[in-house]
Order: C-alpha cells, then sequence, then structure tokens
C-alpha cells in the first residue's frame, strides 16, 4: 500500500519516454524515469555500483522538478526559491537495496514527494525491474530549505508551498523511519579511519561543492575490505550535517557491530559511519547494514582485463 | 568522407532502440547508441566529464560486440578468443573532443572496426548531438590480442578473423594518427607528480583489474590546477604499456610545453604525461591539448549545492 505508482507490465510505456529523460504519471503526482544500466556502472561482481543507484536517485530527483516546470535556477530550486535564495538540502537518507540490477537490465525509477512535519519536504524512490516489476530498491529522504547566503535554515515560505504543496502525495515513506540515533564515532571508538580524503577537481558539481554522492563513496572507502570482498550494502541510512567544499579534508571512521575478526564469513553486518573534517566537525553520520554475496567469488566470471573495451 | 555512417534527423531512429541499449546500422557495418546526458555525469562547468564520454566509448564497443553476436564471455572476447584465451588490450587511443555536450543532451554514438596491420584491430567512434548532428567527439583506436594466461602478445588467429573479419571496414581512421614520439617523464623532466595513486574496491572491472578509463582519471588528476579550471581538454593521445592490477600503486606526472607560470592566460595548452608503477615501469604514456573554456568563470551559474538533489 506504500507504493504510489503501480507497476503494470507495458511494453510501450518507453514510447512515451524514447530518450529516457523521463515523464510525469499517475495524475501529475509521480514521476518516471528508465535507465539502462551500462558496462561501466557495474563492479567487480557485475552488478550496479551503490554510485550508479544514487546517481540514478538524484537524477529522477532534478528532472522531477524539471518536468513539473519548477525548475528556477537549473538545479533544483523552484522559481521563488531562487527569488528568495533558498536551496534545498538534504538532512536524512534511507535506502534499501533489495537486489542490485546488472548490465543491460532496464531499472524503472519512480519519485514523489510528500509533506515532512511543518517545514520539510519528504522525497521517495522505488526502483524496479523494468520487465519485471521487481522492486530492487527503495529509498526515502528529508528535505529543508536553506538560505544561499546565510547557510542557515529556513521555514518553508508559502510562496514556494503554493508552488509545491499541489505535488505533495499522502502516502506513508517507502523504507520506515529508522530513528535510532548514530553515535558520533572517535579515533578510539572507530575499527577503521581513513584520513585525507580530499575532493578532487571532478566531484565537484556546478556550484563548488562536493556532491552529496561522493559522501556514499568516502563512506563505503573506509569499509573493512573483507566486508566489501564478501558482503553487499544491504541498507544505509545517512544523516548530512554539514557540506564539504572543494577544500575540505576529510577522515572517514568505520566502526563494525559484531565480531570484526572474521568479517568474510559473517552473515549480516552492521557498521557506523562517520565523516568528519579535520578541525572534528561531523559531516556525516551513517549506519550501513551487509549481506553475504549471493555467489561469492569470481571464479565463474569472464575475462574484463584492464585494457579491454 | 571518413564518416562511415551519415547522419540523418530522424526522430524514427530512437524508436528503434527504445532502452539506449543500441543497434547494428549501415548494413551491418556499424553499431548506433543514444545516451542522454545525465544531471550526475557533468562537472563544475555544466559539460560531460571526459570519464563520461570515455565510459561512452568503452559502452559501444560492448554493445557492438555484444549485438554482432560476438560476446564470448561477456566482456569483449569473441567465442574463438575465448576458446584460445586470448583477450583484446587497448595499445593507443586518440580522442579530439571539438565540443563538450552538457546535461539533457541527447549524444548519438557510431562505431566501427577496420584492420589495423596484419593483427591489430581499429576501432573508431563519432560521437554527434542527435539533434542537430554535430560532431562532438571522435576517437581512434588500436587493439591487440593477448594471452589471458601467458600475458604474451598474440597473432590474430585465423579463426578470429573468420568471425570478425567480415566487420571491418575500408575507411580511414577518424583521427589521423599522431605518431609523435611520447617521451617517458622523469622526476627531473616533469613539472607536476601525483604520488600514491591506487585503486580503490570501486574502480576494479569484473576481472578485478583497473579499468582503463581510470587511467585518464589519474592522469587528469596530475594535470595543474589553473588548465583544469580555465582550459577544457582538446584532444589526447594516449599510449597503454602495461596492466595495472588491484594492488598496484601509481605515479602521475606530467610536464607542461609553453610557459608554465601563466597557465590560466594561456591559450592552447600542451602536456605530456606518464602514468608509472613505483618500480619505474611505465603503465601509460599521453599528451592532452587543452583550449581555453569558452566561458570562464561561473558567476552566472545556478545553485547546485553540496546537499542538492
Amino acid at each position: 500500500q506504500w507504493t504510489v505508482v503501480d507497476w503494470k507490465p507495458k511494453r510501450l510505456d518507453m514510447l512515451g519516454d524514447p530518450f529516457g529523460l523521463g515523464r510525469i504519471v499517475q495524475d501529475g503526482l509521480a514521476f518516471r524515469q528508465n535507465f539502462s544500466i551500462r558496462s561501466y556502472e557495474i563492479g567487480a561482481d557485475r552488478t550496479a555500483s551503490v554510485e550508479t543507484l544514487m546517481n540514478h536517485l538524484q537524477d529522477t530527483a532534478l528532472n522531477h522538478v524539471k518536468h513539473a516546470g519548477l525548475l528556477g535556477d537549473g538545479f533544483g530550486s523552484t522559481p521563488e526559491m531562487c527569488k528568495k535564495n533558498l536551496i534545498w538540502v538534504v538532512t536524512k537518507m534511507q535506502v534499501m537495496f533489495d537486489r542490485y540490477p546488472t548490465w543491460g537490465d532496464v531499472v524503472q525509477v519512480d519519485t514523489w514527494v510528500a509533506a515532512a512535519g511543518k517545514n520539510g519536504m519528504r522525497r521517495d524512490w522505488v526502483l524496479r525491474d523494468y520487465n519485471t516489476g521487481e522492486i530492487l530498491t527503495r529509498a526515502s529522504s528529508c528535505w529543508v530549505m536553506m538560505n544561499k547566503q546565510t547557510r542557515k535554515l529556513s521555514k518553508l515560505p508559502d510562496e514556494v508551498r503554493a508552488e509545491i504543496g499541489s505535488f505533495f502525495v499522502d502516502a506513508p515513506p517507502v523504507v520506515d523511519e529508522d530513528s535510532r540515533k548514530l553515535p558520533k564515532l572517535t579515533d578510539s571508538s572507530a575499527d577503521y579511519i581513513q584520513t585525507g580524503l580530499a575532493p578532487r577537481w571532478g566531484d565537484l558539481d556546478v556550484n563548488q561543492h562536493v556532491n552529496n554522492v561522493k559522501y556514499v563513496d568516502w563512506i563505503l572507502e573506509s569499509a573493512p575490505q573483507p566486508i566489501l570482498e564478501s558482503h553487499e550494502l544491504a541498507s544505509m541510512t545517512l544523516e548530512y550535517r554539514k557540506e564539504c567544499t572543494r577544500d575540505s579534508v576529510l577522515d572517514s571512521l568505520t566502526s563494525v557491530l559484531g565480531n570484526p575478526n572474521d568479517l568474510a564469513n559473517s552473515g549480516q553486518v552492521e557498521c557506523q559511519h562517520s565523516l568528519r573534517l579535520k578541525d572534528g566537525a561531523e559531516i556525516m553520520k551513517g549506519r550501513t547494514e551487509w549481506r553475504p554475496k549471493r555467489a561469492p567469488g569470481n571464479g565463474s566470471f569472464g575475462q574484463f582485463p584492464a585494457e579491454s573495451a
């Protein structure tokens, strides 16, 4: 009942969106876009990377705003938000990875927005296998407005509510809220610490800020190698605290719950994460849950050497 | 006359490929695939990143082989190559970036193969703006076969020639061969050196090797910041020498031809590059040419903060 948009197998659906740029569906209440998973979007185990799926979430959100005719500045703010110097900032993101698509799979992403408290907005996503309708990923996020100059949070102005309110859907989140408190990790409580992470030129977006998907990269970067090899990410909860600019240098801290000595053979593994600046300020906190891969090892995989393409 | 495939504006073209997975065109001699440029594929100056375009080249090459029914192992080798334990390795790649596409642009990629000497294969690409037919990027590459076990180069076996020979096109390369010798850079001849570059888990492909597009990343990584900010890559020539595995740690060296003291205000800038292992072995050599950006600065750009999506 949490699905706003029912999935129906209909081949003709693609013809309404031949360029894969997406379109408004469900009487204007949701936005739908299809992605085919490219060869370069998959990782060592042949499935789409977490970064790829997060990028698809970001892209559909932006295209939803664009197709609703509300793209004031070209990158997510509505015309009234532009007038008032307001931008959206994400405060929380929860993602459940039920199954990872592979090269050639077509993923259908549906996204919609809802009210969240008095001044916030929730955005949900459901990613399905286009051919079977099977749910692959569900995500729910919370957003508030920030003044671009003062960098302070803002109430939702009436003028902006008038623009976006009619798009709000009355439906519970697709991922139940995980309200367990995330601890602040320290040098002594973390099991793994990676220091000196710095944005590269290519990580900057059009505002010369670090894209939020990059944060996920950095969190996964400090996850223990045995987990990366033997497990796949089943879910994550991210709390964004502070922005990261091009000159920021970060530490990524991870603590593993359970037995950290035999991770490769563990069942479900839970980790806690923290990204912090050199001065100790927290950029992001997070929790990840990992499950053993379905087909571990790569003995039966084909060849894809460094040079091959 | 170097274009094997003529561009014709035809809207219905997309309907033959609703999923953007590509198809064989021109009586079987070329492969065509369309990509819409996503919001996450553009960089700080709102144009598609070099990495994105290189990924599109790789993806169309693989899909060409797949659509020709020659994908023996799932990643580029033909059935006869699999029998003989042979894989393709790229030895040289030349790319001319005439104009960079931006978010929402649809790029039409055509690719085809040709004989190169007795034992090699050439693969060419032309990327066009789907709506105008304007050429955006041209690329030409050389490939030879390597034995997967011995890692030695191999002749082109007759059985493999029988599989692929009928696809060979009789046309000159889309980029004239740059046969100027690339010097080996050393600590003293390089102007910029970045040490300790190491592949991350996410950089590995299905064979746990580093994807060749990553090499390009590393080369650009050591390019001087003023050039990255004020110039755009106009062309590059890459010579692949040695493969890079997951445990490799690399240095990236760059030397700038001309006046390195006022790069931001330079016109065309030429750089030479080298990627080497700790033991000094060269992984790759390269030459890049940069031109001033058309609209420098980002004052008129909209907002896309770290947290926005």
